[in-house]
């Protein structure tokens, strides 16, 4: 999750034309705990359109800020980076992937955005300028050109991986995880294995222990749990049930 | 890039109900160079939607393998991951995040998959149990919901991040590593051991899926091979006719 907070980083759209574009990179930034947007001079508006992409991010597309100009949508930010799916030209200051872009505007001193161009034709030399970092999102080079909605998805997903933990908390794993077998509780249930599966003939007396050491390696690489092993302890002891044992040796 | 290869990571979509989702998959499909598309059950098919979105995807759009059961879908995937937005609970017998998951599919020695619920519901406990991998994309656990074409693009960014970048392939196996199991394999050893376990007592009839499902599980997590596979069902017919079934049958 990126921090809310003053200094969160700004998703900026220069002049979408498709309204749902934004309703959901709305949703996308919600999702990943952003919620400043600005939308530089849109086109096409259509409010409804916007709302029903944005789901969750409802009240981050409420509280964007529509302003005219790009200039005027960086004024207060001191870390700016444009995304672009251009490289290897001399089209910004400083080029770098996602992970790198992402490191940078979170450890910016002040507030910091992230700028990505219209859908047709992506940023101008003019607004990449106005910018410090150029990101580029590798993609396929033949096939580069991202849906906006969505690259502003992987943008925020780059965003949310690299900010600090300590606030707002990533979902924790299961803190109960259940306690690995034993050795020798594996050994127990291998010895039972091993004496039903020669009785029923499965196993060849003469050499039995190639095919248990097969079901052996195979358990091993499930990492069984206690409980894993009394399942299957207990599933044996009912096949031999059924196959008549108990009766003919009580 | 991911490797567009006869070993690709196929993005099996179930359910969807929104046909634009699926065109824009296929798009940020092509843009990290994955080719292989799989719809489960489609509602509201409507294919012009869907090639608007497509854009540079439309092939991989028109290539895509449409099927009415996950099932069907998988049979011949050796390694599953789905994507949840759930995380903590036992919904999933391996669970990771997305880098993790993208390197664990990247290696898998067979082909592999990635599995997309439903917009509205995700996936459900039983689709879940046809795959051996749980991937969460870490978003803010109020709002974790992910438009389902952001987060195929964001799964498909993660993939193609830890690609190899020297060739479109992927790292290609041991030439002497056993070939995986395939999904149908899996489902017709678990078919059999339903079969007989319900018959020998040792499952519930009235819930034999719960005590089943943790066997399967068990299973998943050993990653078995075609030939684990065929040792399990050879020795489970070795049970039945020492437990007399063959001579009750014939």
């Amino acid at each position: 999750m990126v921090t809310a907070g003053p200094h969160g980083v700004a998703v900026i759209l220069v002049s979408p034309r498709v309204s749902e574009n934004v309703g959901a990179a709305a949703r996308v930034m919600k999702n990943f705990g952003l919620t400043d947007l600005r939308v530089v001079a849109p086109r096409d508006w259509d409010e409804d359109r916007a709302r029903r992409m944005a789901r969750d991010g409802a009240d981050v597309l409420a509280a964007r800020r529509v302003v005219e100009t790009l200039p005027e949508a960086l004024a207060d930010l001191t870390l700016v980076a444009a995304t672009t799916a251009r490289l290897g030209d001399d089209r910004a200051p400083v080029a770098c992937d996602p992970a790198e872009g992402a490191r940078r505007l979170l450890a910016a001193v002040g507030p910091a955005g992230l700028v990505f161009g219209p859908e047709e034709r992506g940023l101008t030399n003019r607004e990449l300028d106005l910018c410090q970092l150029a990101v580029t999102i590798p993609a396929n080079p033949a096939f580069s050109s991202l849906n906006l909605a969505q690259a502003v998805a992987v943008a925020c997903y780059e965003l949310s991986r690299h900010a600090p933990v300590d606030g707002l908390r990533r979902p924790l794993p299961p803190a109960d995880a259940p306690p690995p077998a034993s050795g020798s509780e594996v050994e127990g249930l291998m010895q039972d294995a091993r004496d039903f599966l020669l009785t029923a003939g499965f196993l060849n007396p003469q050499n039995p222990d190639a095919v248990l050491l097969h079901l052996r390696r195979l358990l091993a690489r499930a990492a069984p749990t206690t409980h894993d092993v009394a399942v299957l302890r207990g599933m044996m002891r009912q096949v031999r049930w059924y196959a008549g044992e108990g009766s003919k040796n009580d």
